[in-house]
């Protein structure tokens, strides 16, 4: 996909531009993919803001010997250095003569504080600014090749959950472990290179820990089982939770599950461009404070998802900024009982005109097992 | 393991009292973890110079609601506060009149560039010190709970590749991949809670790139197939390749098998308390270089192996310092004739006096399968 890495690079050197930047030093190794196709363990690259979003021809590649083959695979359209010490190798070509670098931005929030000490030192007379999260708010603006590998990963996830169900093998008797790690399996047989993150399985009580890690504990008739669990696909995390009943739900279960449901139905439906961040979590947490629970549901609405389970925008009452088209997030409001149980519903989707697009299928009405 | 943590702790107020630092605070999660035994994805720890090795009155942990539970469980000895923002939370505690602190460390290793502002905002009047690699450095030399774990990742190793052999499913007809995730299964079912990196399996001509990831390319006869492999127990890594031949060995691959064992040899023999870190590389490099085979040994012998796959110390020409007893390091050496084929072998090894234990047990003879 050199095309999409180059119209990429292009939108950085927008950004570039607006801050006078003369050459971003992208050492986060998400970004570096993100922006050059590379998916080693080692690598740096230098983008020159340029003079217009065509001009490319300084931008430079570094890894390490051990990426030689595959850098030329990966990034055949860049200019490419082979050193192990990337960042600051890159920092000495921005130092040289001609480069035409004065100011070189660096992503201060990841790039250490013993880490500048060594891109300063290589960088020699050019003065190094800070420049942080500008790939990173390029990247919660998904592109359709990113949505479809969403799409792949959630219905890897989707998938795996329908078979586990539709084999019998969520049951009482089966511990959260079995399950979790039969889950991941699946996942893997439904074309995820792994789980995105460690699967959650919570059974009865323990459901009612935010983020329980799975345990020996046997699953019962009656429980609660919340499964928190996505699949990684081509580098993208899928994210998804759904809670389910073993055997007839009582009624505390019911009125519980109803609340949290149309709570994240309504987070659903507040999902559109423009919307401040804030305004989708208050929309969501609404319905769960007037049915008198608000102290129970303990974590912000939902966050991107993307290269990173884990990413820009956050939904909660601490986002910044509003959701705009394309953006991937989730919407997981929870309510946990302690001693009792607890239920939580997360589906991952896209901001779109016209209403945002599920990628996680599976069901939301109540299942019983 | 209460003792284990507090012992750790001790030893590091020691380290601390040296730099005359009133308190260091921990951030990076594996120093958290070693330090206090928590596992989960969010916490820091605060720990005090104090006036002897016993004074632990003073250490706090913190981390965020999700891990309420989990955290009175895996860290019951310590006091502990619930943030979301763990290091400025106990930064700003650090601040507080009586603490005792006037200077703190901070792991500039770990800590970027703007998370130091969100720290020293946090800290008011106290001074923000650099405290590189402190923990580390603890790390690097294992105590006997350590190397118990390390064992048991090895053998979970071990036991993968004698099953996967003795089954008959290393043979001409799978791809790359099918291995690789075959490897992996195996672990999991002998142990493991998953592999310790990315599996490489390498096949052919594949081989000859030292950090091949495995592909569709089948498994042919007369092939060299490198797998380089590991697994995760109770947080440790352990680190193994081994190269074997599909049939009957042609002659260059026989003796570029003989220069690398002989490499590998060396430099395991060269493994004792002491020994200056390059000199066990120069020990292994040496056979190489007399074999007229030097520039084809692309990377440094090896490194450290813990709660990382790579951690202190490094065994390479860039190496300082010395072995210590107790270090667990990897030695690796591998020749790669491009176009053709390549020889890895590596073991897991913790050092010793008297000479290193080993813990990767599988045959280091050349396997013909």
């Amino acid at each position: 996909m050199p095309e999409t890495h180059l119209r990429r690079r292009g939108a950085l050197r927008e950004l570039l531009r607006e801050r006078e930047i003369d050459a971003l030093l992208v050492t986060d190794l998400l970004n570096v993919r993100y922006l050059s196709g590379f998916t080693g363990s080692n690598a740096a690259l230098l983008v020159h803001a340029g003079d217009s979003a065509g001009d490319e021809s300084r931008t430079i590649f570094c890894t390490d010997g051990r990426y030689l083959t595959q850098a030329g695979v990966e990034v055949p359209d860049l200019e490419r250095i082979i050193e192990r010490r990337s960042g600051a190798a890159l920092a000495e070509r921005a130092s040289r003569g001609g480069s035409g670098v004065s100011r070189a931005g660096f992503e201060s929030q990841h790039v250490t504080v013993d880490g500048l000490d060594t891109l300063a030192e290589a960088a020699g007379a050019v003065e190094l600014v800070r420049a942080p999260q500008l790939v990173e708010r390029l990247r919660a603006i998904k592109d359709e090749g990113e949505v479809e590998a969403l799409r792949m990963a959630c219905a890897a996830a989707d998938r795996a959950l329908a078979e586990l169900i539709a084999e019998g093998e969520l049951r009482p008797g089966r511990t959260e472990l079995e399950v979790a790690r039969d889950l991941e399996r699946r996942m893997v047989a439904n074309g995820a290179a792994g789980p995105s993150f460690d699967t959650i399985v919570a059974a009865g009580p323990n459901s009612a820990v935010p983020h329980h890690r799975p345990t020996e504990t046997v699953l019962a008739a009656g429980d609660f089982v919340k499964m928190d669990f996505g699949a990684l696909v081509d580098g993208y995390h899928s994210d998804m939770t759904r809670t389910v009943v073993l055997g007839e739900p009582a009624d505390w279960q019911r009125e519980l599950y109803e609340v949290v449901a149309r709570s994240q139905a309504a987070g659903r439906e507040a999902l559109a461009p423009g919307v401040p961040l804030r305004d989708v979590d208050t929309a969501s947490r609404s319905v769960i404070e007037d049915a008198g629970h608000g102290e129970r549901f303990l974590h912000g609405l939902g966050h991107g998802v993307g290269l990173e389970v884990h990413e820009a925008p956050t939904l909660s009452q601490l986002g910044k900024g509003t959701l705009e088209e394309g953006m991937a997030v989730t919407v997981e409001p929870g309510v946990y009982l302690a001693g009792r149980g607890g239920v939580r519903i997360e589906d991952t989707l896209v901001v779109r005109e016209g209403g945002p697009e599920l990628l996680t299928l599976t069901t939301k009405d109540l299942v019983v097992v």
